[in-house]
């Protein structure tokens, strides 16, 4: 398998959960390997003067509304979270530190992640609930924070989180193949095409 | 033909530009008409809060190719242009003039201004440059320039402009199968089957 795709993303951005949803599939049906990218939206917001289509609200609404279309035309469950948006600052150090040291456990980590954010939905912005969310998904949430407080976790998230935006990226999803990004979760369809 | 799309619309939005050159055909082909919405786009801005997504210049980058791959697929003749962004307060009264008091030659017009803005592409905002283009096609720059000037065809403007604001619109071009608002030339294939 000598194709691949980066995906980069942030588990508190909706279009990156309907991305998640659908990008496997996609890949797979098409040979492709994902590389996984967790970084920090904030972090790429801050460095390229970008904001979220929230902060207009009429952009705001008209996407919620447009994300709903998607997700129904492609059968995931999703229900705008009332908490938005979450700090994910945490989630997304644990995302990396699973990466990088327990990578049998990445991908359930996402699973519950991305489904308590944007299925459930939970406010996974308050540490009790986090805590739940994660013990129910059978993470140790001491254990998860720890790991999310290792230096060398922190510094590999703000390392990938500069090499996208030194990349291109202003936003989430992004995807590259090769050298070419994608925006967006309504360029799947593109990104699938290129990978074939 | 009881079916109808409203296109709004500003001649200085190069996604604007690509439904222009899409949405004739998909109309006819579902069998419904379009009704021409013409809009202040520095007008919805003010309103709404929104700004151009050249004012990221990482996203303005990504949309400049984004455009560029969409215009290939579609076949559509297309050259960002230079002096983006344009002053059209003048052309998008003169569109609206056109549609108030002459209608049969509304759609020259645009095909002469659209193309002008991003195929040719030429610096509309010089008056030099834009009454050459408009004599080339047939037009009195005179004559169309007092027809902007018309406080009528002012108002109207603005009142297009204030009606697409109350209705959702953040951006150009935006569409409305009637009350449903889809914003982008990246949904026409959505407006397309809302329609059939």
């Amino acid at each position: 398998m000598s194709k691949t795709v980066e995906f980069f993303y942030d588990f508190g951005s909706p279009a990156s959960y309907l991305a998640y949803k659908r990008l496997p599939a996609l890949a797979a049906e098409a040979g492709a390997a994902i590389v996984w990218r967790p970084m920090l939206l904030g972090g790429v917001f801050k460095a390229t003067g970008n904001a979220s289509p929230v902060t207009v609200p009429a952009k705001g609404r008209w996407m919620g509304a447009d994300l709903q279309r998607w997700a129904a035309r492609h059968g995931v469950p999703f229900v705008f979270n009332p908490h938005f948006p979450v700090n994910t600052l945490t989630l997304m150090r644990a995302a990396t530190g699973l990466q990088m040291r327990q990578p049998q456990d990445f991908a359930r980590f996402h699973e519950l992640v991305f489904d308590a954010m944007w299925r459930a939905p939970k406010n996974l912005g308050d540490p009790a609930v986090l805590a739940a969310v994660l013990a129910e998904g059978g993470f140790d949430p001491a254990a998860l924070h720890a790991l999310a407080a290792d230096p060398d976790v922190k510094a590999r998230l703000i390392a990938t989180t500069e090499e996208a935006v030194a990349r291109g990226v202003f936003g989430a999803p992004s995807f590259f193949d090769g050298d070419t990004l994608r925006f967006g979760q309504d360029r799947l369809d593109w990104v699938a095409e290129a990978l074939r």
